[in-house]
């Protein structure tokens, strides 16, 4: 079982091509012979790291349509200029109807993989580690979280509801972080890790002293952080967020944080240019 | 009735909470009293044209939760950053639950309709008009093709279903150009006009012969187009496309096409930083 | 893929066996041995043009029943009556249970195809074609449509999405034709054609000045209607609506309209008469 | 609680106007000013017994619509041609939107309900009653029996599983009627009752011997089925089926059966013609 | 088809597939390699009666998980402590991730039918049998029905909708038992039975004299159920209820009553103790 | 938003209802009014702690039945025999339609409710807490974690995706405890805290040495327990499950254990009797 056999990524997929195909590809039906076989392939028009080719099999498959897809790339691979990532078989008419839906899927999911791996080769050599957030796209959480580890990245929690992430407004509601701590331990299932979000290193202070699991440093200076990882050493793991960029990301790595989260990832990384050649 | 009002936006509405939201809220389930009072304000982190607004309605009434949002700014308008986009008054803990799902619309749909916007403004005084293409994220068409309108642009069909583009693959299943739009036109609802994507000037030729309605010029340089814009005139509409960016967009209008598809519109948009500011 | 695989079509049949099959059948599981054998045949009992014959397979995959269904009469063809349309192998049990959600599918489907041949033969040896409405059954608009097509009629636009269609009331809100024929061509996808319903000559002058791509003549006489079509001539595509019947028809297509749309294809055809006999 | 409050019902409601719809009422959207006001009557084009009327409120409240729904005439009651049968105040957007949806719904049951009270006329002076079957439209059964109780008509079972009715495949496998119906009596709920199918008068024989709660004859003659009532006495309910019209239904009731049923009610009833007026 | 091939009962083993699995197995994803295979065993932990096996399958089927199951014990067989009821071979992953939504069915419905298996026992001898209530489990009755069945006790109708039980409100609501009986009588698909609840023996004539098929004994001692059972006779069928235990039971059904309700059966039937090994 | 705005909670609220009321309450729809007025009382019949109060409300709001709850007990109160929970206002008909549903729902969550209070009694003066498992009833997990809480205890996970559980076959799959934590510590978001199953004070020392958070003592003596917990005093949290009942748990908690998981709470609590008074 994986990702792609949850009941969500299934909808996702009838409700993609629903939107797409509608009542029907008029072009297709009026003037490509039902029966007539076809091939295609998914070439690369543009290098990247793939991430999403299971779906095109879904794709196909949610239309009824019998396509053979053999692939030649696999997800969390790279790929360059011209690669072919799958070959497909089939009838020519499932293969035009199922293109476009097949496609944006491939093309989002490998952008998400693709700008990942730019911030992974970023960090080499430092022990930090780049992850996703919650800025996803609605509907896509589970498939760009799964696009950043095949990117090599790594992910924050899925939800509100696995695990704790202790903001300024829950600490304000609380009465304090020591207060909000103490409440999260009380009543969560223990297997949930419990985090604080730190804007001044008084904060810092105050997490630690409340045994918190983890310590998100908010929008900090490279300053402030490196102070901040002295203060906290092993006690708790550090996390790191806020208006990282590819050129920001190394300095905060270097001081010594555990967890860099960069919410581009999964909110503005570019569609990787991919096509689909149909020998009909 | 608006596009808000789709079951198919009402479902996305529900899956992007329960992506988010999962089997509820831990942290602010213990550490905020459940009747707490707050307000909060949508700000903007940067310029932008806003798109989505009344989705942030839609997600806290989908929780369930009585929050009063006032909208500052309407869908399609501009704001500077810093601007206030909207207030929303409601319970503390219900604001935190839905801040990230509703913010999550919201950046997607404004980077829409910000980019599309810069496209529309580099046509200013020229007769073409900016399109969007099928090239949409999986699940979000018909808001992003909102967006699109929301910052100026015009939608190209929304569908495989509701209108006719004849491509490559289906003149040579369908033996030539003259067969394909004839079958097409025998065929299809008489309410759907009939579009053929031409790579040479031949192909506008058969186009023009065949009596189509329009004709889309797919990856022809400037000179190109212009000879065929000369060669087609008022007989149909003529649409330009492939690989279009801000820079080029303007050589292209000035050939004098009606209409110029840009995919990146909806698959490359990043999105606009906006954050909720919550006085719990 | 085939108007069979659209999701909505997959949900009715579903719907329609849970309306008759309930918490299960029975009758069935107390007098029929589950593993008893059984073979059926789908008998006319009247003559008739049949439509929905692969809904019979649906129908019974939708029961987790393994029935192998043998097709003798294919979607379009005419039968007589006491022709055996198809042969149905499996369980006894499973055909039982099956065996009215079926018949209700072809009973229906094969009414609509029927009745629109009849206005087909009427038509013959004129230019005019039999078109349908969107006075279809709730639920059924895309089966009765391919219905119509198997009867050798062709469909409308599918809905309110896929097509322009001005009438009275637009005309009224926008300010006249040309004012609303105006805003349409605007705002309207380029792939989407123009109609505007005409009930009197100076409506039908106002649309060929508007350019309107298609002209509607509503309730007109056959007189004004020969007027019209003098009028128009090639400038736009001529259909006619409004009270049609199988004595009228004929004299409507001599005017030489291009189009005939005809509401009881779909709301009022009788069911033909069709009955599954099986041999437990 | 009413038929109209029954999730398959709403869903079916949802589905029409999905089908309708679609994405969006392209034509009114680019032409009606989103909030300009408007009022509408649905007027009878002819004269019949209404059902549905309900339905006409779910329509607008499914499209988000704020339309006030003025009834002048209630379901199961009969309306002259040119009867103003209700009203309708809202945006003339949303009226034109759900207008074809609301009448499609409304065409169909009081088809129904008119067809329904014809038979019910003809049996005036008897003790028969007119019951409809499971020869239903797919997805409409409940709101077509509705239809049928609203002609004066009363309802057969509604499916596969809330009644016992035995035909010639259970008897034959169960091992004749006596078998069969001791089957079902050992394994039924006891507030099933128990009806077997008879087409000969020593079937008639056997289930009286087998104390079946009910008999059908199915097909008989005018005469055998006076010989089956005499028979049968008042030891059974007794129903009549098969090929039965407005001019045998009369014959038939004088025989003394309690139930005659009709799957013509439901599979072949015309649409009563109906029109929504728009003041825009 | 089976209760097992319902639709809601696929639901529900999707429902609670995903209420377990929700995003993912965590655990076996990140210490389990995905093509391991695995062997595993159903065993029991202490003695009982089956029921739901096939759900197993089904929840490995809507994993998307192949594997295998071997049943060693069928639905209403007795097993003993130790015994294993099935095998399973597939990959390791795949039984981890299945294993407790599989367990959970099978428990609760196997509590179900050993639980009536005991009430069914303490009747032999005597004509009296058990039947359950609606007082199921939120979402699982028609698979509790048929765990009773497994048990060998028999259903007493399924819902609302497929028999009518007259009970106090009804019968002051609709002026007393001889005008509600009528009204049932006239309204009611001659397919259903009409039982009436007493609690008196002036309502069990009163029941007689309006010709009720069922008389329900609500909550009377075992004096007044034999005083019923006497007047009663033949004339109608007889069903106990209230307050019924395993040690009241036989004292019940020797008063001559043919039918005793026990609501125990479904809603607290403790759960069998099940166990899943699996050799990874 | 609570647990009662999920949407997997009102979805299990209408399939309950789907459930009971089919296709309508053909008894009440026959002998009551439609506009009666009622009033209703739900008593307990036995003493116990209130769960799913909130749900009585759903269950009439999702029937579209207009009825005012007015609650006098809280969710977590206890109640005493005859006690009235909460009084109902409406029609009689919606009443009675809603009853057995809203009953089975409060009945059953109740039934958890109380038995964990028992437990949690049962530890008073101890510093374990008594936690549930995922052993619940298939659809019902929230509902039934909700009423754990509201009995007094506390929940463990909720299901495979929001914290990390370690078990034999992971153990022996990953190569050991200290693989299996340290590949589930590399992947694993790090808001999800780590617990390994344990059934030897060898695997407690394994664990211990790979710092796991928690550490499951399964299915040993409390003389084993009490060992494990001298081994790991504060380095780990502490559970122990296996078998535990109200009589064992006392002396499992005196071995100073931070928690105590017991499956019985949600997979065999007996429901508390409660019933409906209507007055019609």
């Amino acid at each position: 079982m994986t990702v792609f056999d949850l009941p969500a990524v299934r909808a996702l997929v009838e409700a993609a091509l629903a939107e797409d195909v509608g009542r029907g590809d008029l072009t297709t039906q009026l003037t490509v012979p039902p029966e007539l076989p076809g091939r295609a392939a998914i070439v690369a028009k543009q290098e990247g790291v793939l991430a999403g080719a299971p779906l095109v099999d879904m794709v196909f498959a949610a239309l009824g349509a019998p396509v053979r897809v053999t692939h030649h790339v696999e997800d969390g691979s790279t790929f360059t200029l011209g690669a072919t990532l799958m070959s497909l078989d089939g009838r020519a008419a499932d293969l035009l109807i199922g293109e476009r839906t097949a496609l944006n899927f491939l093309q989002q999911l490998s952008g998400v993989a693709t700008l990942t791996r730019r911030y992974v080769d970023a960090l080499q050599g430092t022990k930090a580690r780049v992850i996703d957030t919650r800025k996803t796209t609605p509907g896509l959480r589970v498939l760009e979280k799964y696009a950043v580890r095949k990117g090599g990245g790594r992910n924050h929690r899925f939800g509100l509801d696995d695990g704790i992430l202790i903001k300024d407004n829950h600490i304000a509601a609380a009465g304090g972080i020591a207060a909000a701590v103490r409440a999260a331990r009380r009543g969560a299932p223990h297997t949930a890790a419990i985090e604080v979000e730190c804007v001044t290193l008084e904060q810092v202070d105050e997490a630690l002293a409340s045994a918190a699991d983890a310590i998100l440093l908010d929008n900090m200076s490279v300053e402030q952080i490196a102070a901040a990882v002295r203060r906290i050493g092993l006690c708790a793991v550090i996390e790191a967020s806020g208006g990282v960029s590819l050129t920001t990301i190394r300095a905060i790595a270097d001081t010594g944080v555990d967890l860099i989260s960069v919410g581009a990832l999964t909110h503005s990384a570019p569609a990787i240019d991919l096509s689909m050649k149909i020998e009909a």
